[in-house]
């Protein structure tokens, strides 16, 4: 008997980000990896040995006897999960969708687009309304859907509650994140030992503008949200995990312990809807002085939720508190996961 | 013939700082260790076995002799440089200080005293008027002078030029700490390897509070500058050097480049002075995009330089940037001595 | 209703092997943790405060609630696990085997005693026969059970079948050792940032001594095997999984695809007799050239098996690999939990 | 006036082993750094720019405004220091011989030719003799010399004292590489955060054969010394600094205090000719049990000595022990500067 779930193909399948796409896809109730694409060195070649594999010992089982085909080849399954090198993503990506595909994107390339939702389901949910506009406006059949830079993804599921229970105006980040981020080979271990690297190229512009377009509103056109978001962007010595420092001036006063109780009962629709990939509590609040972090709190909740700590007055801005997500799952593939899931429930999917 | 140069006697001799201070002050023009003060459990035995020397493959050899001294015994020397646990500090430095020693240490239990200067000799040299006071006060023959926390003191090294400049309202600071800022054992690796902590305990507390003495200034009484500062206190696996990114408001409008030029050219009593220790740029000013890194930086001007680059326009407060300072020498063991230079030069030594 | 499974304390419950004990045990099918145990500071609260819980992000949360006791306080489960500190464990494991308790114990203190079992249960079940000796020498009515040294283990688990097929004669070993191994805070990360410390107290001759006696015989008394160990252990920055460079001169000749095939096929008791923490692969062989690594390969089989790889001709000795093994998991705390899976199907705990 | 110094050209200037022969040859008392070569992509540009210099804060400021030249370029100065990539030394180190430079080598290429000395100028000084055949041979008016690999070179320095005294039969050896052998960028941080890997491509037959090579003798040809190592060879995460376990078996029984004395009165010609960058004591002994590390030891001697620590009895082979190494100053550019100091002393270089 065949299997009845949606059959799902991995662009980009052999990089940090689609291997990440495969581990979380391996059980998945509703999609089934089905095909797997990669770059022309990789075409041809069963998936156990074209992928490095580096998440842990060995390569789930189904999807290492696939065959990696080209990103010219003929794409069969309807739903199609990108982690695209951003060179070549802006035609292939636009390739699938007019062709009828879902395309669900973490590649940034796409994410700023006029017609293109940028989502995170617990935050902006009916901007997937824009994928009307997005079909009609280029007479496509399928589309493309974004979500957030690792980064962004993170700190704006913490900005959305606050967002809606005492309006937000100004954010400072400073971040400290995880190696894996720049994939692999990615950064040389000699700027990693003994060392930090105080930029990320591109990342922080990333982190200002997706804020924006993340807490703004869909109105046949997006609307930025006015957030002003000030962000230093940094790598450190850590394997998985983004770390976060942010101060926020919200529009009304709040206390570290309003703050808290906002996060702690924030829900949003992947939790009404109890998507398979959705952590029951998309923000996790610990009380201990010392955490988030990386080594001990990234897996929280598989890996999809954001925990925060060090909830606490901000002298200048109100608020502030260190925030930690994991960057491959919630803040890569997991994301675009969890956007698919959505987007099935909500039958927006072409299946 | 014998030495003409000062003995000073260092206290907490064995720790990470008092091993700094005898690094440091190996070649000395002016000083020459000539006692070390210790714990009781190193009482008594030669300094080369006493202390579990780390800072690299041998103990300078005329220290290595030299026998521990319990911090009940006589000090003979008229200086002492103090590396004191807290928990004892308090008693030892204020009996020597008492007896006629000129203390100068890097413990925070003296530093927000009333009478007690703490002082970078660049930000604020005549906040040593103070120790006229101090005597008088407390009847005492020597005194003690203090210097800044190791996060502090380099943040405010660029922001004394910037408050001459501009003006300077509010200062958002994160940092990113290295271990030996925690001395030995001190922060155990599974903390360190693959992860980050978001806490040092008391360490914002600090650098908010120390900002505003070291910025204030001396009229009978200290007047603390009303500059806030808000910190976020974070450790990272680097051994040596800490990284501080941070944004300013300052008082009247100035471009990255007005910044820059400012940093350039800032020159303190030290330079004006050429004292042994004093970096020729106390603030080195890097262009390339990926700027200051600790492990490439952390020892320019000998370690006694701030290290400022990725300065640029911050979307809320106006400028920030990123700065890097070595965290024992200029940020710990280089302060105090450079502060007996300072006071050398000036008369104010008891010798 | 109440639970059917065997009631277990664990001993030194809030350590780095305490916590992997109950980590493992959280969904045991015979085993249940019913009583925590620590020293003196731990005493009385419940073990969610007690522990500095450091394997992720949640204590579980049955044992959460447990209230530590004391080590004089009365043992109620029938069945203890030891994670004792050296100091206090010939002592009070003594006492519980007096008192009728199966103690199988991670700790160094028995595991060379004349008629205490030091076992692997692939590698020398039958040496559970001596506990009918030490029963009887020491009138106990429970007993004592060790198993080896946290880089014996995984090197004898490999040098067992070697040893059963070709006979065994020298072996040279290296070990790169993880910093989990040392307890927390253990190794302080100033010795592993940018470096290596060669030297573990004791491991190479534990390595060395527990090596003959795992490879012995029991006949009413221990009888050591002959072979040679030369071991040189070392620290390194890696915070779960010892890597393991061998050397085996082995009793006639064997090339590289033969031994691979005696690894391949290695089975023990445990497997025969699936205990529910054996793995299925006691020794898994990986034929890629640059395996295996700590980060990737130390949870194959959850942790419980040696990954041997880059088998390959020795020119001195005849045959090198290298090994890794999780060095808490199996290296530890499984073990210990393995042991008693052994004595429950041999109808030897005293339940 | 002009510098009496010689004038060196450093090929392959811009990488790792290249960065250090120009950090090693700012203040030389007899070479001066006046060319520098490398890749097309930096070719034309200042040196400054072209290299993205590692080592510390600035480029030595009298090379950093050498133009780069091309592999192509006509290369005036006598002598020439290779840091040359494998694939393009061969062709260019033969035809720069050929034209009647000193080629000094770091590149493993030639070091194996059977007319080519593969030298230490403390182990094999009589080498340098081969230059005459090699010359002869291919009618070179120049001459081609290397140094070994970083991991030999430095177990050879303290095989040589033990051949001499005792006779060498079997070395096992074991290394612990630090990451700046493989250049940059290198290894992956990835593969380098929390874990170690247990291969480098041909480390293991580099060390055992030029060791052979570098034990042996020359007679009208190189006689291999039958000295038989096997290497296992592994990458840490340490960014200078090889480490590595040895086990030897001497001709003759010797106690580790006779190793110990031996390896201290160790001197080789370089010693007797007080050549600038000889270490006064090649081989350092360290009597501390958890000694050498490289943090603390690699700088011994100016990077240019061997440290030994750990000298103890192994029960297989007599006697073993750990040692230390700086890998691209003893390991690589300082290794071919030394040899070029013997050569001009000995007057064997072209000017």
């Amino acid at each position: 008997m065949p299997s009845k779930k949606i059959p799902v193909a991995v662009l980009g399948a052999t990089g940090s980000v689609g291997q990440r796409f495969i581990q979380l896809l391996e059980s998945h109730p509703w999609f089934e990896v089905a095909e797997v694409v990669a770059s022309e060195r990789s075409v041809g070649r069963p998936y156990r040995e074209a992928a490095d594999w580096r998440l842990d010992a060995f390569v789930p089982e189904r999807v290492a006897e696939l065959v990696v085909k080209d990103y010219s080849d003929q794409i069969e399954s309807p739903l199609a999960f990108s982690a695209l090198p951003g060179e070549v993503a802006e035609e292939i990506e636009q390739r699938l969708a007019r062709d009828g595909h879902a395309v669900l994107s973490n590649t940034s390339t796409h994410r700023m687009g006029a017609d293109i939702p940028l989502m995170i389901p617990e935050v902006n949910p009916d901007h997937a309304r824009a994928i009307e506009a997005q079909k009609k406006n280029r007479g496509w059949s399928g589309f493309i859907v974004t979500n957030p830079n690792c980064s962004a993804i993170h700190m704006v599921l913490t900005l959305k509650p606050l967002q809606d229970a005492f309006g937000l105006e100004q954010v400072v980040v400073t971040t400290l994140q995880a190696v894996s981020g720049a994939g692999y080979p990615g950064v040389p271990s000699l700027d990693m030992i003994d060392n930090v690297v105080p930029f990320i190229s591109s990342e922080e512009e990333k982190m200002e503008e997706e804020t924006q377009k993340l807490l703004g509103k869909w109105n046949d056109g997006f609307e930025l949200d006015p957030v002003v978001v000030s962000a230093t962007c940094t790598r450190v010595p850590v394997r998985d995990g983004h770390t976060e420092a942010v101060s926020v001036k919200l529009g009304q006063a709040a206390t570290p312990a309003d703050v808290a109780e906002v996060f702690r009962s924030f829900q949003g629709r992947p939790q009404i809807l109890e998507l398979p990939s959705a952590p029951k509590r998309p923000i996790v609040v610990r009380d201990e002085p010392n955490r988030p972090q990386p080594n001990l709190d990234r897996n929280s909740e598989n890996g999809m939720a954001s925990v925060v700590g060090r909830l606490r007055e901000c002298p200048i801005f109100g608020v502030k508190y260190v925030l930690l997500g994991h960057n491959t799952s919630r803040g890569a593939a997991g994301a675009s996961i969890l956007n698919a899931e959505l987007f099935k429930v909500e039958g927006l999917l072409p299946v």
